[in-house]
Formats: structure tokens, sequence, C-alpha cells
């Protein structure tokens, strides 16, 4: 790991009142702890006991970020704070943390209680194991790292190098957190609001109270510097460097981007084909009926493609095959106290039946009732449409020329609108069916915004195609609210944000120049500190896949009609990795890594996507006039013969799916290798140690009346 | 466990020449070996070492029964029964294993190298491990059985108990004898055409040479008694105990009549709603609509449905989260000798494009090539019919309205017989395409042969419904082939093996009572088991579920047309438990116990029978006159809006699949628990274990010099 920001000196630690932190600017070190010893750490948990300073110097990497809330109750901090530095086998979580002191400008209103959490290298490779990282081996296979077994891992080279990546120690660290749970404590010491209980993770407990204000990871700057020249640094035609990204935001982000570039270059093929119907004006039917046939089943296989690259990269990563540990109740989950029936730990348990009423009972109600506006906004939409026509036919002109778009573009506005709208309306309800994971809690939510989306984006299109049968009209429709979004969607997304983060940035290094000599250029810890903290946070990758989803939609539903669509959406692609990379390292907080192994509902929203687009079109080639054409007589012939083929599609669409492996086959042969050899020491497993065992037992001069181990 | 069969003393034991076997009947032992001991397996090792009888007088329960061709090597009978009997650590399998005597009429020519395999309680408990049986736990959960903490197992109460039912005893020792490797042996001793590698299966190798004739368990004369006659020996209206057939046959046998029994059970309602239809010869479409539209409900609903009442059993016998152990290749698999890259071992590999190139380039076309000869087949049916329909019609009489059944007679039995054609030749070629894996093999086979089944069943009553659109015929049709087939089956599958059976069996019981008094009714061990060695091989449940697939399909896609169809097949169902149970007790050897945890690729092909109804049903729903009225301008509008419905179907099917969990919530808790607890064990092990081991290490007056062990 090369650690980049500065190291603190621990002379504040503990002391509540007003703490200085040096700034002791550059220290670079890469062995920030002392060597890995065998006895369970040393140093840090002595540092509990005394206010004195400590004089043990020991310098850490401070890698994530605690801020409480002002009005905390200073007991509060020190039972936290101790929480935090206490041994495990006390139950605590053996961590090092630090409140960082106050910033060039401390007249000025800042919160006090921003605290800096590291650890030691020994602590980070046990929270490995905890958390069931995988590392590359020896062998070049990827296994679950061990602390008993570091040294056969291939980048292992003591402790202190770069094992570990900096977001796979912040991951760690948050995980820690996480899993610092309350002992008999029955509520935070000095907020007897806050109520606690036996088993309860405290971090959570503190965060739904508000107390906790957030907990961020830090950025590294030399490392983010060099991440985003090769990243959208330069104009080139290179590959994103995924690696880099995963190394530094985690296996969630780097899936995205991967999946993002995929997606961009598996259309590329479909822009092509596209350019010359847009050049030439094909307006033959014949040939959109080869273009459309070629979509579907190019649509087909490239997702399934994706589930193998996918695969590949989380295997590279090793996320694939981890194990996920027993996921905690989300922090907003409520309900009577009781005890998990898995973990037999104290929690709050709320009735399914209860929650299963809410989501049928309002929530889907609600969303249908949304649909329904949504439905109504899209025939006003039309009547516009109309009038906006009717006026251009009776007098045109230019400037009526231009009115013919405006409803368009109205449109398009009050869809992004409702959008908006709808999902915090979305957030909210999800939120009260009270789901007690955090994934459910997202399936949740992803449906209910996927739904509307879906329906706000296509609806109007869907509409124009088969009720009004107007092919002209939709080519017109899709090319405005395909441009209209996607400069609506580029502007929300990077520069509105970036603008307002560089109004802040400048005003902060305004704020430091007043006090500082221009001579460093490098902002002091502290102010950095506080300049991330002020940073937008990152809301995950929600927002990103739902415009690909759009995207795709677009592309896929309605390619025969308008094959320019596929060329827009590459373009679009492109800018959007630009802007992605962008807002990732220049806008906002860095995210915690979050180790994906696929891209989860978003496949199969695809997967759903790509089965609605052979309806679609099928059902459009079935229309038009050169079809028609060779069943003069009869048209039910013709929708029987549409039908058939859409069958036979869709068949051979899910036929084409069971046969493509999920994973290539060098994985699945990597995966099996590992189960058959953990199989197989399970196998020698309990034989070896008995033997083991006895022979110890027995060995000269050993005690005979030693008592047997129990192998479990 | 309760054994009745007779033990044998091990005095010809390796006596190559005429052994001779005590015919002590009925010696019931419930301890048939020494109690459990610590040191490994005493007595059988020394077995081998000289031919004079042994005088430990280790009487074993005989479990399994090996045959050995009768020109036999005497070099490789010794050789075989050393390496059965050799230690554990010295490569063997460490399993007892003695000479069959001579039957009562020795004299006949009768083949002397057959030998009963047993074992010791000590040898079954830890081959109990290696296989990985689930056991139920002190909590009532289901736990992978391991000897270090088999006190801690519910039944478990000593050795030598019933704690392994004996068709458990019976899987461990084929796993034991499967897994018997080769370890320097070029070849099969006094067999040089029998090549052998380091860590080739011996026995699979015998078997594929020819030289090991059969392999197959023992029945339990007592128990099967008892079981036949809870099972089918009363008429009653209980259920199937299905929990006794687990006991005696395995989980793959208990769930193929669970799944029998449920799918009686679930047309139960569609009969009940079919009768009146039938009766009261209601002829209005109306009501054959919500007829069919119930049964289209009604399918998907029972097979998910299944998916949990399977779940529920598979958990209830340890199958549920049963690990597989890797996969051997099937005995018949050939190829280049290299080294398998996820084993290590040396065994023949194939190139996946050659059986690619194989299965696309000559099996698929041979499949299509059959199913055209089906259709021409079926063609000439159809002729037959309409001049038999023209006969009838120029001068009717009883015997021209007999002669309107003839075609559907000849036409079923020449269905059942191309079927059994196929069959062979759709085994000849999967056996060609040189699959590594059986699992692969039987895929393969399910496919070829359900694909031609479901073609030669249905394709005239598709061809009747859609081409034709002739009801009345339809309906007829439907009627005579489930009738005749039915009847055929019945007599195929029970009636028939069991004639042949029952002559075997006479003329056995004859010979035995030339030589001995009347007096003993029970027939001598070595009688028996030749016996045995001469009934039939059960070869799985196969046919049985293709038979209920082609009854699912008469029921699900023609529903609307023929609702006795339920009726009939409810009634099919009655009596096929009880011919199934008739020759699983009496006609067939004792099958090996297959560790199933669900119906497997048949869970797929329901499901897929049922897409295929839905589409089935709506398209006959939309052809009904009652229907048509309802569009009389239009046949198009009739024609979209059926398919409008049919997709709207199709995706409620889909959705209600996905919001049925496959697993009842207390199961999927209990799992949850397991996993949990092991990952919580696994994170306390490492630290465990080395404390455990210091421990030791320090403990008074132990050795200090004393090598640490390596906790891997």
């Amino acid at each position: 790991m090369r650690v980049s920001l500065v190291g603190v000196t621990a002379e504040a630690c503990c002391c509540l009142s007003a703490p200085r932190l040096e700034h002791s600017s550059r220290v670079s070190f890469t062995h920030p702890v002392p060597q890995d010893v065998l006895s369970v750490s040393l140093g840090q948990g002595t540092m509990v006991q005394g206010p004195p300073a400590d004089s043990s110097g020991s310098r850490f990497t401070p890698l994530v970020v605690l801020e409480l809330a002002s009005d905390t109750n200073q007991d509060a901090i020190a039972w936290l704070l101790s929480r935090i530095r206490d041994q495990q086998q006390h139950g605590g979580a053996e961590l090092l943390v630090e409140q960082l002191g106050p910033g060039v400008d401390a007249q000025e209103k800042e919160n006090p209680n921003m605290f800096l959490v590291g650890a030691t290298w020994q602590r980070l490779l046990s929270g490995a194991e905890d958390v069931g990282l995988f590392k590359e081996f020896n062998d070049g296979s990827m296994r679950a790292f061990t602390c008993a077994n570091k040294h056969e891992f291939k980048d292992y080279q003591g402790d202190g190098d770069s094992f570990l990546s900096m977001a796979e120690c912040q991951f760690i660290i948050k995980h820690l957190l996480d899993t610092l749970r309350a002992k008999q404590e029955t509520h935070v010491p000095g907020h007897s609001e806050v109520k606690l209980y036996p088993g309860k993770s405290i971090i959570r407990r503190l965060q739904s109270k508000g107390i906790l204000v957030q907990v961020f990871p830090l950025h590294e700057k030399e490392e983010l510097k060099r991440l985003s020249f090769s990243w959208y640094g330069k104009v080139k035609l290179s590959l994103q460097p995924l690696d880099d990204i995963r190394h530094y935001y985690g296996e969630g982000q780097a899936l995205y981007f991967g999946f993002l570039e995929y997606f961009t270059f598996a259309l590329v093929p479909m822009a092509l084909i596209g350019v010359p119907y847009y050049l030439f004006d094909w307006e033959d039917y014949d040939k959109y009926v080869v273009f459309a046939a070629f979509n579907l089943v190019w649509c087909t296989v490239i997702l399934e493609l994706w589930k193998r690259c996918s695969a590949s990269m989380a295997y590279r990563w090793g996320t694939l095959s981890r194990k996920k540990a027993f996921e905690e109740p989300r922090p907003g989950f409520h309900g009577v106290l009781g005890f998990n029936p898995v973990t037999g730990r104290e929690e709050p348990l709320y009735p399914h039946a209860k929650r299963l009423l809410r989501i049928y009972l309002v929530s889907l109600p609600f969303v249908l009732l949304c649909l329904y506006m949504s439905l109504y906004v899209m025939m006003i939409y039309f009547q516009m449409e109309g009038w906006a026509l009717s006026v251009h036919d009776q007098e045109p002109s230019f400037w009526t020329g231009v009115l013919l778009f405006i409803p368009s573009i109205i449109y398009a506005v009050v869809i992004e609108a409702m959008n908006l709208i709808y999902r915090y309306a979305a957030e909210f309800l999800t939120e009260w069916e009270n789901h007690r994971l955090e994934s459910s809690y997202q399936n949740h939510l992803v449906l209910k915004v996927l739904v509307f989306n879906f329906f706000n984006c296509f609806a109007s299109l869907f509409y124009i195609a088969f009720v009004m049968q107007d092919m002209v009209l939709l080519r017109q429709s899709l090319a405005t609210l395909l441009i209209t979004s996607q400069i609506l969607n580029q502007f929300m997304e990077a520069f509105l944000p970036y603008w307002l983060q560089r109004r802040r940035n400048k005003k902060m290094m305004r704020k430091v120049q007043k006090r500082r000599t221009l001579e460093d250029k490098e902002l002091p810890l502290a102010d950095q500190v506080r300049l991330e903290a002020d940073m937008s946070t990152y809301l995950g990758t929600f927002d990103d896949y739902l415009e690909l989803f759009l995207l795709f939609g677009y592309v896929s539903l309605f390619s025969c009609v308008y094959p320019l669509a596929a060329v827009l959406v590459v373009l679009n692609n492109v800018t959007e990795v630009y802007s992605d990379a962008f807002k990732m390292c220049r806008v906002f907080k860095r995210p915690f890594s979050d180790p994906a192994a696929n891209i989860g509902v978003w496949q199969l929203a695809f997967e759903a996507m790509s089965v609605i687009a052979v309806v679609t079109n099928c059902s459009l080639i079935g229309m038009s006039p050169q079809v028609k054409a060779y069943f003069p007589d009869s048209e039910s012939q013709l929708i029987l013969w549409t039908v058939a083929i859409e069958h036979a599609l869709l068949a051979f669409k899910f036929i084409l799916s069971y046969l493509i492996p999920d994973v290539p086959k060098p994985i699945q042969i990597s995966l099996a290798r590992l189960e058959f050899e953990s199989l197989e020491a399970l196998k020698k497993k309990s034989v070896g140690f008995a033997l083991t065992v006895s022979n110890l037992l027995r060995g000269p001069g050993a005690d005979p009346g030693a008592e047997p181990v129990n192998p479990r």
C-alpha cells in the first residue's frame, strides 16, 4: 500500500478537550506499525488506560473518518472511543482512533467531534480473515486469506507492505466498526434516549439516532491523481484501468465501469450497422427486419457473455466465491425486541406478514396510482402535440416548426421531474416497509423505481408505436427523448455537483491561504479531512445503472425504427465514462468499497428488457407495410406468423441462455479444484488432528493426564 | 439397524477353491462386530495374510454382493479381495469380504465367483463421514456426521445400533468400493488386457471390462415384508410410508414416490371439477374456459409448492445441504490418459470440442430425423383414420364402429414400439458422446428421450387440435391414447417382469426343496443371494418419471377439451403407486440408494410442460366458437386478445414462481443458522487450534522440542 496521507501523533489521544494535531505533512512511511508479533496486539490496548498522552509515538495511517454530531455528550464520546480501542477479547474493535485537530480557520463554527480511525497491520490482517477476503495464492488461484498461512499468499512480503489495498483496509475497518456490539449497556452514556441491548451494533444505533453524522473513508491524494490521469486525464483510445479502479474504489464500482465499457463496445456493431440506415435514408422495412433480428440475437448474446465476463473479473478480484457474512439488520430497522432465530442474538423482530400487508396494500396501490398519473400526463402531452401540429399546419413558419419540438422537450423535462419526485416517495415507502436487510431494501427500491421509470420513459413510445401506429412520430419522439434526457443527465450528474464543489473548494483554499504562507500547496490533514467531509456523498451505482438500463431500452425496444439510437447511446456512453470517472474522482467523498461478485438485480432487469424487446420488435415488424404485403388477404395469418416467430425467438433465447455457461471453463475448473481440495482437507483433518494431538500427548515426557482435546 | 440376513463364518475366506458356507439360517444379531475401538480395525486386516481359515470367527452382516465373471483369473480375484480388505493407510478399502458358498444345487452350472461384502461398524461410521452423510443432531437440526462428535447425534447410542440404516450402510460400501484406487499396478493381475494406472477406480475398470458382472445390495427379508405390508399390502386410504421407503430404498426412490403421491393429490381437485363436465355433457365452452384457466394457475401453483414440499422432505432426510463429492468419470468414459485439472489425478481426458461436435453434428440430426419419421408415421395414422371413417360412413355397422378405434390403438402400440427402439438408439448415442460424468450422461439421455416421447405422444394431438381443428376427434384420440398407453405401461412395467420372476423363484424353490427337508421355509443365504442376483435390475426412476411427465402433459395441455383426463390420470396414479411399490418389493434387485435432494431435471421438464400448456390452452380457447362469437367482425382482434392474455398469463406465471420461495421459511432459517455457526466456528478455529496446541506443548513435562504443528 502506498500511503500518501499524513500520519498523526497520538498525542491528543483520549484527551477530549481541544486536541492538537501536528501538521507534519507528507510523512510517507511504509511500515506504520511494528512488525507482526505472535502475542495478540500490544500497544494500543494500553492507550486507553490513562489520559496522559502516550509516549509510544504510535503513528498511524488515518483510514476512516467518524463524524459525530457537534452536540454529542462528552461521556458518549469517551465511551465510544474506549469501545473502539478496547481489545478484542474484551469485546472492543481494537482499532486506533484519534480526534481531528481544528482546521486553520478554527474560529469559525466547526464541528470538533471528528475522529480519525486506523488500525495496526496485525489487526487489519485478522480483520481481513474475518471479512473473508480472497487474495491471490502462491499457485495463482484465489483463496480466502487466513493469518495462519499468510506467507503462502503471493503478494505477502511481511507486514506493512502493499498486500492489502487501502480500499480493502477501509472496508475491513468499516466491518469491524459495524460489528462492534453493545455489551451490558442499556443506553449510550450521556444519551439516555439512545437505547442499547446486548449484541446491538453500536455504530448502526448511533447512525439511526443521528449522533453519528457520517462515516467515510479518506481519499489518497497521490493515488487518486495517478488514477484520474490514467482514467480520464488524457484523451486516448485505451480501455479503462479497471484493476486500478477496483484497487481504489472496490469491486462494486469497478464492475459498474466494467459493465459500462462492455456495454459501449457491445453496442458498436449495432451503431456501425445503424449508420448507413441513417445516412442513406433506407426506409426499406426489409432491411429493418434484418437489423431488428440481428439486434434481438445480439442483445441476448451480449447479456450472456457479460455474465462470463463479470465472472472472470469477479474471480480475478476474489469476490466470486467469497462467502458473505450473516447480514446485520439495517440501521433504520425497528420492531419488538426478540431473538434472531439464526444468530440467537437479541435484535428487533418485525412480523413478515405485516410487511407483506404494507407492500401489497399500500406500496403496490401507490405505485399503480403513480403509473396512472404518468399515463395521464402522457395524454396531456399528446394533446399538446396535436395542438402544435395543427398550429404548424395552419400557418407553417420557422417558429411553428420549432414549436413542433416544444411538447416533446416539455414532456422530457416533466418526466425527469416526475422521476425525481417519485424517487423520494419510493424511498420513503420502502423505508416504511421496514425491511430487515439492506439488500432486501435495495431490491424493493430498485423494483419500484425501475417499473416507474420504465413506464415513464417508454409508455409514450409504446402508445405512439402500437396505438397511433405513427412510425415517423415514433422516430422523432425517440430522438428527442434520447437527446434531451442525455443532456439533462450529464448536466445534473456531473457538472452541477462539480461546480458546487469547486466553489466550496475555493472558499476553503482561500481560508487556508489567509492563515498560512503560500510555500506549501498541500492542504494540512485537518483541513483536507474537513474538505472531504463537506463533499457530496456518493449514493451508490443505482442511478448510473438505471440510466444505462433506460438507454438499453431505447436501443433494444425500438431499434428497428430508429437505427441511429445505438450511435447516440455509444456517444453518450463515451462521455458517460468521462463524466462518471470525473465525478468519482473530484466531486464525491470516497465511497466504501463493496465486494460485489456481479451486477446483481440489474442483470435480471436487463434480461427482462431483452425479453420485452423481442415482443416489441416482432410486433413492429409485423406492423410494417412490407411484411403486410406478404399477406394481402388475411391479417390473421400475418398475426399468427408474427406470434409464432416471436414464440420461437423467445424459446431460442431461453435455450441460448441455458446453453452458454455463466462461468468460463477455466474458472469453473479453478473453483471446482478449490472445492475439491477443501473437501479432501476436511477428510484428512479429523484424522490428522487426532494423530497430531495423540503424538503430542504421547511425546517423550508428555503429561499423560493432559486432558484430551475435542477436535471441534 | 435390524439385520435379518444370515451372518457367515469367515472360514472360506481367501480359499479360492470350493469354499463352504455354514447355512446357519436366521442368526439375528444386533451387534455383528465388536465395539468401536480406537485403534483402527484389527481383525480383517490379518485375514488376508494366510489362507488357513481364521479362528477369530468374525461374523459379519453381508451388505453388498459382488459378482465376478465365472472365467475370472484366480490371481485377479485374490488381488481384488486383498485390495478390498487392505487397511486404509495402505490404500485399501478396509472392508470385510467373503466368497459365497455354492447353492443347494451346486451340480448345475453356477457362478462360483460371488462375494459378500460387509464392514465393521467403525469403518461404516468413518465411511459415513467420508460420504458426507447428514444425520439428526441433538438439537433437532440436520448436520454432517463426523466420528469426532458422534455422541452428539440424536440416534447414536453406541456402535452397532440402528444409527445407520442398512440402505445407508450399503451406499457407504458402494462409495468405498468405487473410490478404491489402483496404486502402482499397470494391469489387473492375470488379466493383462485390463489396464490400470495410479488413481484409477478399480471397480469401475473391472465393470467396464466385464470382469465385474454386477454389484448390488442385498434385500432385508423381514424389513421388506414389513415395508411392503404397510405400503401396498392392505387396501387403505392412508398415505405411503415415505420415511420407511426412504429408510429402505434411499432418498431418490422416496422422492419419486413422494412426487407420485403429491401429483395424484394435486390432480384430485381437477378431477373433481372434471367429473360434472363429463356426466352432464357440458358442451358449453364458457365453462371450459373457466376450467382451463383454473388448470393453468393450478399447474403453476402445484409445481411451485412441490419444490417447497420436496425441500422439506430433503431437509428431513438430510440431503438438502449435503455436499456432493467430486464425481468420478463414469465406467464407460474413455480418452487419452492425462491429468484431471481439478483433482490432479491421472484419468482419461476427452476434448470437450469433440464431444460438442458429436452432439451437434450426429446426435442432433439423428434426433431430428427420428422426429421427422415420427411425423411420417403420424400422417399414415391419419390416412388410416380417414379410411376407417369412410368405411364406417359407407356401411355403418357394429364392426365398422369398432374399426373406428383400430387406427388409434395401432398408432398407440406403434408409438410405444417406436419409443422403445428410439430409447436404445438414444442410449447408444449418448454413450458414444462419451460424457465424463454419469450426471451429464443422464441429462443428455433424458433430454433426447424426453423430446422424442413428447413429440411422439402429442404431435398427433397437436395436429388434430390446430391443423384439423376437430375437437371431437381430439377428445376421442386423447381418451384412446391415454387408456391404451396406461394399460400397456402397467402390463410391461409390473406384471410381465413379475410373472417372469415368479417362474424363476418357483424353479429355485423346487431345486432347494429337492435337496432339503421342508421344515425350513426360508431359503439358505447362498440361495437367497443367487436368487436375488437373478432378479431384474431396477434401472432407476427414469421411466417412472417419464410416464408421469406424459400423463401431466395429457392433463395440462388438453384439459379444456377433455376434462375427464384428470380423472383417468388420478385412477392411473393410484394403481401406479401399487404396481410400482409391488415391483420395487418383489420384482427387482434392491437398488443402491441415491442421496437426491430434489427430482432434478424433471422439475425443469414439468415446468416447461406447464409453459407449453399455457400456450396450448390459450389457443384452444381462442379457437372455441363461443369466444369467436365475441369478435364477430374481426378475427385478428380475437387473435390479438388471445395473444395478449397468453402473454399476461406467462408473465404472471414467471412472477408467481419468483414470488413463492422455493424453500419454506423454517428450513431457510435452519440452513442459515448452520451456515452462520460454521462461519463463526471457522473464525474461532485457527485461534482455538493455536491455543490448544501451544497449551499442549507448554503442558507440564511436555517435550519442548516437539515439532510445532501446522494448523492447516
